[in-house]
């Protein structure tokens, strides 16, 4: 099998599944019971949660763990807008984020707000410059996202944190769900006030997430009760799912450089193969772009039938983002970029782990030539 | 060890886990990709939801996967005031329910809403006349829970139904944490619109709950994004945890009436070695109580001092609600119900399982016996 879809989900690690296994099921107290039992969760909690903010250089009562990116988003965003409502109704974001960034932003306009989206240019890179022009007396929050999940742009994460230092009362909230592990990020050096992360893209369990949220940062709980995490996200905490994503943190941040110059090998292998098959275009750029994903587009070559012939051979990539994958409508991240509507609704997204290999691009690559070829023919 | 704090938490069962670990391990694709590994996890998925409705005698489009009864709850009950704000804006509640129904009310207070908390009798249980006397013609939500999670009083559900029968405009939403296996419900029959669910409350895991919402009934979405759950429950779906669910709950229903009585008699053991114990009130009622809990106080004994007694026997009970329990003040539910101050905030809470035994209980009633003797020996 060769998996090239670890932007939409990863494999979770065997190390990573066992220490799951073991607090679940000799850990399996809640940490808010005042009994022993509990008193050995929380510290396994407490201990996850250190290990995490070592990690990311932040501190410990820094990271709340979530049930994922979707809800780390949405708590960012909609928990940053309505506990700051009355300094100001205005919000910035990019026309190219995640669904749960976009929608969240969506809710948030039928609730009063105002948002700005910035354009992208045709890397599908913000302009510092549109930013600056966009930011009102009442602007309250500015959402980026590190790393597109459809197309791997990096945005300027860093020039945005450097000119936001003159802007003090506007929260600065970075989803890094597509970049943990391939782009490194300073959150406390790049004056980020929030940072999603979501734990099922790093080779740990779905319905795990972080959200990084920077000492002082006001929010309005989306899930009250118990008081949990800081009284930020209420509900019993997962222990079992915020060790695994430690651990997995640990296992995926010691790859380092090596690793993401790994991933960016294997991609230029596939970009320069894919770029000597007929009427292939490729959507991610040379420059500022995450070292784990390659879009593209074969054209007149529909997705969903190269998908499914690739399939046949063990080989699964997919179309733009598996969470709007479904609409088949055309990616709003090309569009924003000037794709044409005809390819954008035919794009095909690899993404790497660190687990691939050169050899695994080399036989997709003669995997996806042969299909496109056949199919092709069939065509004719 | 003997575990008697069920009620904060459950052991997973063996097999729950097995599943949990091969669907994480072998199925791990995104529902939402467009290819056969995410086609693979979509059906896990999608058997799993159609076991849970058929064990609810539900309809699949009715079952909703969440990240646990705390979001079931609020999504319920701020996903149904939000949607509904324009109709009116009176809510009905209990002074009894749990942290994460409360606190969802006094959100929605701070926003606008109003709340009417009903009282509770001596036995914990409200009057259906005073839901009765407590609707308005602008009340569009009324939520009570199934099994009180301290003292284990079982609410008129059936009746509450039945009464608003002629009410259909007013939403019902039971949250039936406390009550998986332990006291039955019929949804449909019972005109129940919204009901919440957690699994690590019967043997499944941390994270993962399940919200019923009857069809035709709409919600304004907490969690926005992708669109997964029906566009009610954004996120990437946490298959192995729903495969998890779905399985601790076949296994937990299996148990039926006989696994019921079963922990009746273990509780009536307690209670009945409780009585001849010194200075001991017990505050779950003989009638309308679910099996599995019983509430007391010891009169002069502070409850962390006896549950850490009783931990060095590996016996685990605990105080109140496990959610509440690091605030150290009286339980609500107690002082609703009309215990005093100085026996609300001494109460212990023994909760069980399917799988505790009578010598269990035979064991727990004579160190609770030998742990009060002694802590009254050295206070004295």
């Amino acid at each position: 099998m060769i998996y090239f879809d670890n932007s939409a989900t990863t494999k979770p690690y065997k190390e990573v599944l066992d220490s799951f296994l073991t607090v679940s099921s000799e850990y399996f107290g809640n940490p808010s019971s005042l009994n022993a039992l509990g008193g050995q969760a929380e510290k396994l909690l407490t201990k996850s949660r250190e290990q995490v903010a070592n990690l990311l250089s932040v501190k410990q009562t820094e990271i709340l763990f979530t049930s994922g990116g979707t809800e780390s988003n949405n708590l960012a965003i909609k928990g940053a807008a309505y506990i700051h409502k009355n300094k100001g109704r205005h919000l910035i974001t990019t026309s190219i984020e995640h669904a749960s960034v976009r929608q969240s932003f969506e809710q948030l306009e039928q609730d009063g707000f105002e948002v700005t989206y910035l354009p992208v240019d045709s890397t599908g890179r913000i302009q510092i410059e549109d930013l600056e022009k966009a930011i009102r007396k009442d602007t309250i929050l500015i959402s980026v996202m590190q790393v597109n999940n459809e197309v791997g742009t990096i945005q300027p994460i860093k020039e945005i944190g450097e000119y936001l230092k003159s802007h003090p009362n506007i929260l600065f909230h970075v989803d890094a769900v597509q970049a943990v592990g391939k782009v490194q990020l300073s959150l406390h050096e790049n004056r980020v006030d929030l940072c999603s992360f979501s734990a099922h893209k790093f080779h740990a369990l779905k319905g795990t997430g972080v959200l990084y949220v920077r000492e002082g940062v006001r929010l309005s709980p989306l899930l009250a009760g118990g008081g949990q995490e800081r009284k930020l996200r209420s509900g019993t905490e997962n222990v079992a799912g915020a060790v695994a994503l430690s651990k997995a943190l640990r296992m995926v941040l010691a790859e380092g450089k090596n690793g993401m110059e790994r991933m960016k090998k294997i991609r230029e292998i596939l970009r320069n193969g894919l770029s000597e098959l007929e009427e292939v275009q490729i959507h991610t750029p040379i420059e500022n772009a995450a070292p784990h994903i390659l879009n593209f587009s074969i054209k007149g070559i529909k997705p969903e039938v190269l998908i499914h012939a690739l399939e046949e051979k063990e080989i699964y990539v997919s179309t733009t983002s598996a969470c709007s994958s479904k609409k088949k409508s055309s990616s709003a991240t090309l569009l924003a970029m000037g794709v044409p509507d005809e390819l954008a609704e035919s794009a095909i997204r690899i993404s790497l782990s660190f687990n691939n290999t050169e050899n695994e691009a080399i036989d997709a690559l003669s995997a996806m030539k042969e299909a496109s070829d056949h199919l092709r023919k069939v065509m004719k």
